[in-house]
């Protein structure tokens, strides 16, 4: 801990001894179709109701990190999870089936990174040997409650993302092998006035902005630190505003270090607008994708910057603007 | 921390320097009117909506909070919310006028509890001197989201419970004179198969018994440890079946001991069917009732276990069942 600051640093290193990823049917054609533990052809899960889909990716993602570590849900003191659903009901209904200690989060799609670092705080100060973190979203459960029912074919502008159907789940133990979580920086809110739904990319950047550099300050970092700094999900318009925000602030950006879940989790040819989006994208890309490469050795040191829209429908119809929030883990290896 | 089980022991009795109380109108009829810090007569508290309304309730809470423990919200690390909105907008917008770093949780209406859990640990751990830990709930607000908007004037059984318009808040610190925070015991998620929105008591009262019966075993103590041990808001109905469980499971409650926060905070003429529930009700009888008669020094050793309905109305028009947790924290001065 740096006293007066917004950053904890884990003396003990928790480990992430196990993750798993899974996705959909549209996850399945993606560019990290590899970095997947499961991936679905129904984007019903075989339930009668996206909702309820939802809420098998969440515990399919679960159940697979557990057995990954050979491990049974017995062995896990918590389970920490949030997600997109109003009364994050994904999260609440899978911790009904592991009936594992649970913490429910919201920090909407910094979710993800809030349960990670609250998890490795728990661990580190030993009032936990072996923590299940997660978090999910479903695209066609969110589309449904956030704007409307995919069945409806409503038009999109091209700020506009795309949710991620995954979810992606984590242990976190006091020892074990694996990537090490070595420090987390809790994000304040930040809302710079954008009230679009559709542009939530621009309106998080902002709340990313705030964190990385509070990160840097804290931990008296730079960018070289890192072999990739990952916002969760600005999406390509919210991401280049991030850049130029951060250059502005005298933090120039490398573009090979410098990248987005959102625009990492699809190919090119698939139509996402601004990138990809959901507490399943962090989740999906960070316990999937980057967590592989560090295992392989292709990365060392990286920061993921989870970037929630705190915003309700109701909120929106209001006339509020979005306020947003982002929670950065370091991860080291 | 004893291993393998789900309680915490907070070695250095992190200090509630602070709390506050704020009310509606309903409560200001109530039992436990003197215990509030502010009773609005206005039910809108001057917004153009309920929602806009609660979450002035949780900002009245948390600055009143900070005023009396004689510090500004820059000396605050970190601020741990929850409330039963859709995407607890309350405490995330609270959260953007406040500008500490935000961790958003949703444990329904055990949020107050989980928030002071996770407060206590963070400050324990000394990951943090001082932490603003809130909860809110708005009767107005939650009929409308939950089951129909009040303005209907629509019937309920004798089961039904009365949501709390009112917020609590505390600051949890490393240091200072008040109450401690000595234990805290995190439930898991029970469903024992009811499906009634009005009957929300008998859904929790199982998991208020599976979370009492693990902080006794957890903590090698039984009922006589404390003076009160309070349930979140069971009301009547829960209440007398929370009783009944324990005394099945080989533990007799004493009546002068075991309470409900939702069966104290109206007058017996107030016309609150079961009795009180919502975020706001384990918050503003504890934050105010309770560290008050502690601080009087008329109560030494209370448990309070706040307990969640995890159910959305999405979940119920899919015929689920309620999915029910309990947090317990232990408080002693």
């Amino acid at each position: 801990m740096i006293k007066g600051h917004q950053s904890w640093i884990f003396e003990s290193k928790p480990t992430i001894i196990s993750s798993a990823a899974v996705g959909g049917p549209f996850e399945a054609k993606g560019a990290l179709a590899e970095d997947f533990d499961i991936l679905h052809e129904d984007i019903w899960l075989g339930q009668d109701s996206f909702e309820k889909a939802e809420k098998v990716l969440l515990e399919h993602a679960c159940e697979r990190a557990i057995k990954k570590a050979n491990m049974k849900k017995e062995d896990i003191d918590f389970f920490i999870s949030g997600d997109l659903m109003n009364q994050i009901i994904s999260s609440s209904f899978a911790a009904r089936t592991l009936g594992i200690p649970y913490l429910g989060i919201f920090g909407a799609c910094s979710s993800a990174m809030e349960g990670l670092a609250l998890a490795s705080l728990i661990v580190d100060s030993k009032f936990a040997k072996h923590i299940l973190t997660a978090a999910s979203s479903h695209n066609a459960a969110a589309e449904k409650q956030f704007r409307y029912p995919t069945e409806y074919g409503g038009q999109k502008p091209p700020t506009s993302q795309w949710t991620v159907t995954g979810a992606g789940a984590g242990i976190v133990s006091s020892e074990g092998n694996g990537p090490k979580v070595t420090s987390a920086t809790i994000g304040r809110v930040v809302d710079m006035g954008i009230s679009d739904p559709f542009n939530m990319g621009s309106a998080m950047a902002p709340a990313a902005v705030d964190t990385i550099e509070a990160h840097f300050r804290d931990l008296q970092i730079d960018p070289s630190y890192y072999d990739i700094i990952a916002t969760g999900d600005l999406g390509t318009v919210g991401h280049e505003l991030a850049s130029i925000l951060l250059k502005e602030n005298g933090f120039e950006m490398p573009k090979e270090k410098f990248t987005d879940c959102g625009t990492l989790i699809y190919k090119k040819e698939q139509q996402v607008f601004s990138g990809a989006s959901g507490c399943g994208c962090a989740a999906t890309v960070t316990y999937g994708h980057f967590l592989n490469e560090m295992r392989k050795g292709n990365l060392k040191k990286i920061l993921i910057v989870a970037t929630g829209a705190l915003m309700s429908p109701m909120s929106y119809q209001q006339k509020e603007s979005i306020p947003s929030v982002a929670h950065a883990v370091s991860i080291e290896i």
